[in-house]
């Protein structure tokens, strides 16, 4: 997402939210990402979710499920949904967007090959972006916010492909859920889904898995 | 507001949130008055806003505006606005609302007698309940949040009367923006509508306001 937001121009101003998510490592892996790919800043917000728990990201008490098969992903909306969580990461980014002058937001969020997260849907993004055009005061003098989702409508293996060809550094991407000693479980959802990514786009994947001990 | 929604029957589980404002006492004093209330439960969720700052309530080197009248609040939006700060309160409760099975938010704003904040408006609200039901999983299975601001068409005096009826400890809020010692400094937007109102009510002001040292 952000190597099209810079391919577009922009100058992009990164923003990650520490919300007391397992897979903490993402906030390194997207500060490393954001210089590698020329951002103008990175940020990491604080915002307490796991106060309220709820979803598997947030309270350890809830197992990550593993071993799933993307179609078994079909069905309801996993517990690895995080209650309210793209609202509350787009309000702190208008936030942050308000104070920079910026009326662009883009967010990576993806509706196909996906794991049926209402917030992810075009439906919710768009609702969104009514919002912020009445919430703020560059809203109010005539600045309209635009959330863009260039990922919205990719497949996995589309997705690979375009990060290829605008040279995004996926050794240095997280997307599982529940990482080992800083290693991709691969058998969450998210490592499933990234693994099938890069086998149908034909593309090498970097990502360094953790190998569980053989029994003996 | 609170007294108001324990007097129409609701189950009050209240939420503060730790923005990083000049204010903090008012997370204390939300605490006291909720459990004056009978409210079920109180949370103090954080928000890091003030690594963005652009408000004098979030950046201590913005200044609080002092000694201004009523009259002088009707203009621009003042300083004291924190950008998307009532969204970010609002997705925070959306989220915890969620995890409880709750689909009624109740949010203290009022427009009148107001600073001229984007996000005290009706138009605001209604845009956020558009939203809400299309962005949780509770919105998904059929559930309607509704946002309720009873306080958002009334007046100061209005609001005090109403509160003083419903036996609100009025002596336990804090509304300054700027507390001095503990005290309402009695000379900033909030403290000035907030007197006002007391005065317009013909109720006594319990509010301890810091007297500065007379110069000799």
């Amino acid at each position: 997402m952000l190597a099209v937001a810079r391919r577009k121009g922009f100058e992009a101003h990164c923003l990650s939210v520490d919300y007391g998510q397992r897979h903490k490592g993402e906030l390194a892996a997207a500060r490393r990402v954001a210089r590698e790919l020329g951002a103008a800043s990175h940020r990491a917000a604080r915002v307490s979710l796991s106060l309220f728990g709820g979803s598997a990201l947030t309270d350890p008490a809830i197992a990550v499920p593993k071993g799933r098969s993307a179609s078994q992903m079909g069905g309801d909306i996993p517990v690895t949904y995080v209650p309210a969580r793209n609202t509350v990461l787009l309000s702190v980014a208008l936030a942050w967007a308000e104070v920079l002058g910026a009326s662009d937001i883009f967010l990576g969020v993806n509706a196909i090959d996906y794991s049926g997260y209402p917030d992810c849907r075009p439906e919710f993004l768009r609702a969104f972006e009514r919002l912020a055009r009445v919430a703020t005061r560059a809203g109010v003098q005539g600045s309209r916010v635009r959330i863009h989702a260039p990922l919205l409508r990719l497949g996995k293996a589309s997705i690979v492909r375009l990060g290829t060809r605008l040279g995004v550094p996926y050794h240095l991407t997280l997307t599982c859920y529940d990482p080992v000693r800083g290693r991709a479980c691969g058998r969450c959802d998210a490592c499933t889904l990234r693994r099938q990514g890069f086998e149908a786009a034909g593309v090498p994947d970097p990502t360094r898995y953790h190998r569980p001990k053989k029994e003996k």
